[in-house]
């Protein structure tokens, strides 16, 4: 029987490359990368053609967009903003916040699985280790699911799929060996840099995941 | 006392021309004009200028996406797939539905919306007239505040509003002449013409709303 077809949200990071791998033991894949100006863009997007070729996926779209960029009001996307030094007991929203990006992220998505006929968008949000940023929590994807339940004509209608998001990082780091996920492929830095900064939010989350799940974290880093 | 801010997602069309002078009592404007590749881009971003002057609004903002063309879907953004001819007793939704475009669009303007502080979205999304496009629908709005809701750190939060959603092209005519709204500027055409093609879906609602109005309309149709 043919396969149901999914899209999987790549950035090129550890958590949407486990999703790729959950979402690959059940379905055809897609693999959907968006551009949007991030300051890690060129790691982000080898990562991610490491990762389509690893899982031989034909249907690949890089969509490049400019509004996020052209918005600003993050430090991933305005350079003039400096991306702020990881602390993960902080409270606030760190600016590495880009205002409502995840919904330019699965509109795109909506859009691309309306007109190819997949069935699922699988997104790798994480909420206890996402920094506090508002579009990473369940609720969220419960309500992006209700709009497109009344904003599309597609039948069966599109469903997003959040497998990883109550996952630490230690269970996604553990998910992912079990499952064959190619982590040592992956980028998570928010730095510009060709070697993750080891410091960024971001860094201390991974190094943090490997470490308490006891595996070995293959990435090099300046710190 | 400083007038509270507001977003105007302003096609050039006369829906949402009439729903920038609603707005225009009240708050100050934003203008937001989303270039998708539409077929009618250069004539509706002709109208967004003239609309911009006519109410000297110095905020504005085009933001141009390749993202639903590449997607396709749509006669209106794949110039292989032809504008069906007008039929406003149709059941079906026609080619001119744009796979989830509208959440595209106030994604970027909710996006803007946190950078620059505006507390309202005005959307002239209409119900009755909409061609049965689903996310005309007013439930479709309702849940895109939840979304906004759950997914921005903004206080207050941003809200999209749909003053003419509930109003026939009629009462959209008779408001924009009330408000001294001028749709004289404003462009309908599905096709990408110098003149108005007067046999498309748009150009047929524009033609019999004008009539039932009792109002003289200035657009030159080739039919």
């Amino acid at each position: 029987m043919k396969r149901k077809l999914a899209i999987v949200l790549l950035s090129g990071g550890m958590d949407s490359c486990v999703c790729a791998a959950i979402a690959h033991r059940q379905y055809e894949l897609a693999f959907l990368h968006i551009s949007y100006g991030q300051l890690t863009e060129s790691q982000e997007l080898n990562s991610f053609h490491k990762l389509s070729k690893f899982y031989k996926i034909e249907k690949l779209f890089i969509c490049k967009i400019d509004s996020l960029r052209q918005i600003g009001g993050s430090s991933l996307t305005d350079s003039s903003i400096s991306v702020e030094k990881g602390d993960l007991e902080r409270q606030d929203i760190p600016n590495t916040y880009v205002p409502f990006r995840n919904a330019h992220f699965l509109s795109i998505a909506t859009s691309w699985a309306e007109v190819i006929g997949a069935e699922f968008i699988f997104i790798g949000a994480v909420e206890e280790d996402s920094s506090g940023y508002p579009d990473c929590r369940p609720e969220y994807y419960q309500v992006f699911n209700q709009l497109i339940e009344v904003g599309t004509k597609s039948k069966p209608r599109v469903e997003i799929v959040t497998p990883v998001i109550k996952m630490s990082k230690k269970e996604i780091v553990t998910t992912g060996v079990q499952l064959g996920s190619p982590l040592h492929l992956t980028w998570s830095c928010y730095k510009d840099q060709d070697v993750a900064c080891g410091k960024c939010d971001s860094c201390l989350l991974r190094k943090r995941g490997f470490q308490a799940a006891g595996v070995e974290d293959q990435t090099t880093y300046l710190l």
